[in-house]
């Protein structure tokens, strides 16, 4: 037992969809999740300053006494995850092999398509954890650089987010069976993802996959949160306005949640 | 990538339902089994006497180079578990936590049944760890001595196993809505077991649960073999009789195994 908090970070407001999957699947956890929306979005910035920038949100969790860190960021994964789960001494999380790991499991061609931000595809981290695992495996994969300011801007339900996203996914269209949304931000966009990608083809959500590998982790590791205690205080931190933030995630969030903001 | 075998031990044949599980859900990993037939049931004896048989099929593992070991054995997994993981600095999972976390999620009613050998429910350690993580749940144990035996001796089919399941489970019939098998050696019995309890008791497996486990681990500590290799080749070893451990195994997994007898 361990009844002290799951520290989340992300760019943005993007990691709420892997929190709302853990509230969804271990609703007694404590939660402290940091987004640096004000810097925001990652994934165009070069390698060693997101590495950098993921050091700072890395610190700020650990002054709040988490007992694990997930990265609710696949930009973040890409790029620094390893280093970071090196040096600390609590289990560190990342979003790209839970959903590597399921897309593997999902698809009956062995046709995947991966959408990510352009670090994230730049990296091409995906395709490699996908083929370390089943070297027989074809992997699409593509930058999706509008996405992350869609849905840092709250405009999900716009027509100009639907024009967007059936542009960018049209070179994927037919070509693959399973679609890794590599990239935490877009289950926001899943609904208009869905339909532009026909009903066929799976969406894997990196961040829910996440959440079961959590799970697991925290039975292994014995820390779970004992669920006699019901005085949770979730944290949620911001780097730039709370109120925007605020709104994305009370109307993304099964709770209504307190934000502060934080200077890095 | 780490193209070792998984090792996995157990008190005889029972563990054998976890490989059944692991080479369906991880088809491409290699096993090394040793079953301790030759001393089994574990059950009864002494729990002093059980963490010295079980290091010693530890320790046999470890010859084989193992990468990560799997109690596939709940009286094991009760006794010897934690002082196990403590001291190797490889991964080393039990069949409880999976088992019981799995039972939390499954239970409507909050009345979880738990079935055993004397020793794993006289340890009382499935009713602790569900009650650690969910402190509401009410858990009905029972231990159920009679089934080991029946299964090592491979009488699973005859109508004298049909009678000890249906009086071993009548204290449970009507009391619980999910039946956790705490025993590897019960999803052998499966079948009857859930004809005895009825179709609305839901078995949890817990060598299956554990899998899922395995699965989340390799992942985390980075272990998994690749895929792209074709020369598996499984071991089996038992303490006691050759023939009678390969017909168990033969019916029961996918593939022809090759046996060889082990003294420790």
């Amino acid at each position: 037992m361990d009844n002290r908090p799951i520290g989340f970070l992300d760019s943005g407001v993007g990691g709420l969809t892997v929190v709302r999957e853990l509230m969804r699947q271990l609703p007694h956890e404590e939660v402290v999740y940091i987004g640096d929306s004000a810097r925001a979005p990652y994934g165009p910035r070069p390698a060693q300053e997101i590495k950098k920038y993921t050091w700072e949100l890395v610190r700020f969790l650990l002054t709040k006494d988490v007992k694990m860190i997930v990265f609710a960021c696949n930009t973040a994964t890409a790029v620094a995850w390893e280093e970071v789960k090196e040096k600390l001494d609590i289990p560190v999380l990342g979003v790209i092999l839970p959903g590597s790991s399921a897309a593997i499991k999902s698809t009956v061609s062995g046709n995947i398509g991966v959408i990510g931000t352009p670090m994230t595809i730049a990296s091409n981290i995906y395709e490699k954890k996908i083929k370390d695992l089943s070297p027989q495996m074809t992997v699409n994969s593509l930058a999706c650089p509008k996405f992350v300011p869609i849905v840092e801007s709250n405009e999900i339900q716009s027509s100009v987010a639907k024009k967007i996203v059936y542009e960018s996914l049209a070179p994927l269209a037919g070509k693959v069976d399973t679609l890794v949304l590599g990239c935490t931000h877009y289950p926001l966009l899943r609904n208009i993802i869905q339909n532009v990608m026909g009903p066929h083809v799976k969406l894997i959500d990196s961040g829910a996959e996440c959440v079961r590998d959590i799970s697991v982790l925290l039975n292994y590791f014995e820390i779970n949160r004992s669920r006699n205690i019901d005085n949770k205080k979730h944290c949620f931190y911001t780097t730039a306005n709370i109120a925007s933030f605020k709104e994305i995630a009370d109307s993304w969030l099964p709770v209504t949640v307190k934000v502060e903001h934080v200077r890095l």
